[in-house]
């Protein structure tokens, strides 16, 4: 096959079931690095844009960034990367380089021209994918790479605000939603030496969220076990994005606590001024993460043996694969090891 | 007189007009400072009392929360401070000083027992007023104590929040509301050396708000206005208290911004998880400052020359004073001087 060939499934419409699809994707550019894709995560945003759900997908789409594979082309302007080394690819494959954000190592809050990886760009449900060589993180050699692909775009999302909001093991963090992000949110928490209180709303999980560091498990629709919590958290991350009672989790915070937001909650959130003023509190939010995180949240899932509970599945049962995420059964991410 | 009796002007019942009312405060506890004052501020949460706008007034009740004035007594564990000095006295007068805000210094947030100067305990429109010795904060030589009153309450509302967010030189800051706090602001700002955004919906305003330093001038009122300045603002210090496009304002931010809230806005904010997310985005508040910010503040106002601007009221014309503020025409905020 010619060497820039690409196989892939994609969706060839909108709400389709994924088929076969090859493509010629031109020569590789400067700043450019193709990976020989080895596994790659299954996440929500995947079915977002393979249902054009945010209305800008280009189809054929080729979902998939939650990617860990190997370098096989290196554009002549790409830096500090070698032929055949492992690295890993996320939700983000280009940024431009110039804006405030990209210059000053913001990369992911980029105001100029970005590419998210599978928006009008083929991503990792394929054999090879392209990406700026910034994003392309590299892999350490002591990191399971069948399970870390959802470090790339769940964990750096739970990850990049332990550090934006300066979080130390002396704190207590919530989360709120414990699936794909919310157990990597907890796995990461553990390492970090915080105190740990999850919301779920499926008790079942108790026994398990425990063994992953979970110190308190409580279920986030009883409001008098919400109530119960007044004062406690220093940093509260919400991964669901269903409407909740704001309020009440603002009642749930130390005095200059956060609640912090991940999921894209359609129904504005209400929030009272004097519910913030009061204990000088704050409502954020964020997206993924830069480089920079990337490359740490790597290097310490290594150092300290952080593996994303998946289900591996062969790419080419990408559908079936599909059919369980949607299902809301898998526990807790679904990755696909490519078998083309 | 006895040492104890103190004369004030009060409301006997909420929303009557201020009369002279002279009372025993007792002996001086052992942790307190007495104040003989000189000059105290008139802020709206002083009428919001007198008017009993919160349900938790107590009458006869003696506002004045922006207090200037020299030290008659001293208890005997009162730290470092000497009679005859001169001080100010803000919002709070006691905390608890066990809770872990007040241990950690970050008293205003203290979550034990916690004394408002006028809501409970008598204030500052009075020929004396009495605080734990934590809340009087030395006032410096070369202040101007005539004007400096209403930095401790409406000022250090505003200073605190620069502190707090590491506001640097090199930030844009817009300011939403330009009355008493918001002008304090724009002279903070000019000497923080911010590029400075004023959102005001009296543009009669705009030369004198130039002159005080601030860069632009904006009709808060005008949607397209507000619109043409996406992207820019590091910080919004939004001091009014009506429900404004917040959506609108979050686009005003510039990725990592934050509105930070002062104004007790009593209808809910709308706040779309997605405005935070993408440009990592935050809503936050805070009340007024803990001692230690209370004493930046006036230390830098010395340094600096900041002035509040004020209309000054002999204490005997109060309710005059009062009427004036709520008119909205002081210019820009009042101050009275103590006529015992
Ligand atoms: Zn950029
Ligand atoms: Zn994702
Ligand atoms: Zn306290
Ligand atoms: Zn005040």
């Amino acid at each position: 096959m010619a060497e820039n060939t690409i196989q892939a499934y994609a969706a060839m419409q909108a709400g389709e079931k994924l088929v076969p699809y090859q493509f010629d994707a031109g020569s590789l550019l400067a700043h450019q690095v193709e990976i020989k894709v080895e596994y790659c995560g299954l996440c929500h945003s995947d079915l977002s844009v393979i249902n054009n759900d945010w209305g800008n997908a280009v189809f054929p789409a080729v979902g998939g960034h939650e990617i860990i594979g190997t370098i096989t082309q290196l554009g002549s302007e790409a830096k500090g990367l070698k032929i055949g080394q492992r690295v890993g690819l996320g939700w983000t494959s280009e940024s431009c380089q110039f804006c405030d954000p990209c210059v000053s190592g913001q990369q992911v809050l980029c105001t100029g021209e970005k590419t998210p990886t599978i928006i009008g760009h083929a991503g990792g449900f394929a054999d090879k994918v392209r990406a700026g060589w910034q994003w392309v993180i590299p892999f350490p050699d002591d990191l399971d790479p069948s399970s870390a692909g959802p470090l790339l775009c769940g964990g750096i999302t739970v990850f990049d605000p332990l550090l934006k909001h300066q979080i130390q093991a002396v704190h207590h963090v919530a989360v709120i939603g414990i699936g794909g992000l919310g157990h990597m949110a907890i796995k990461l928490l553990k390492a970090w030496g915080c105190e740990i209180t999850a919301f779920t709303s499926n008790l079942d999980k108790t026994d398990e969220l425990k063994a992953m560091g979970a110190d308190h498990v409580i279920n986030s629709r009883d409001n008098a076990e919400i109530k119960a919590q007044y004062g406690k958290f220093d940093l509260i991350l919400s991964t669901v994005n269903v409407t909740l009672n704001w309020k009440a989790f603002l009642n749930t915070l130390a005095p200059n606590g956060t609640i912090h937001m991940l999921g894209m909650v359609l129904e504005p959130m209400q929030i009272p001024a004097g519910a913030l003023i009061g204990g000088a509190k704050s409502v954020t939010g964020s997206p993924t993460g830069s480089p920079f995180a990337l490359r740490q949240l790597l290097q310490f899932a290594a150092r300290k043996n952080i593996a994303p509970q998946i289900e591996l599945y062969p790419m080419s049962k990408i559908n079936d694969a599909i059919e369980r995420l949607e299902s809301g059964k898998a526990r807790y991410r679904i990755v696909l090891q490519a078998d083309f």
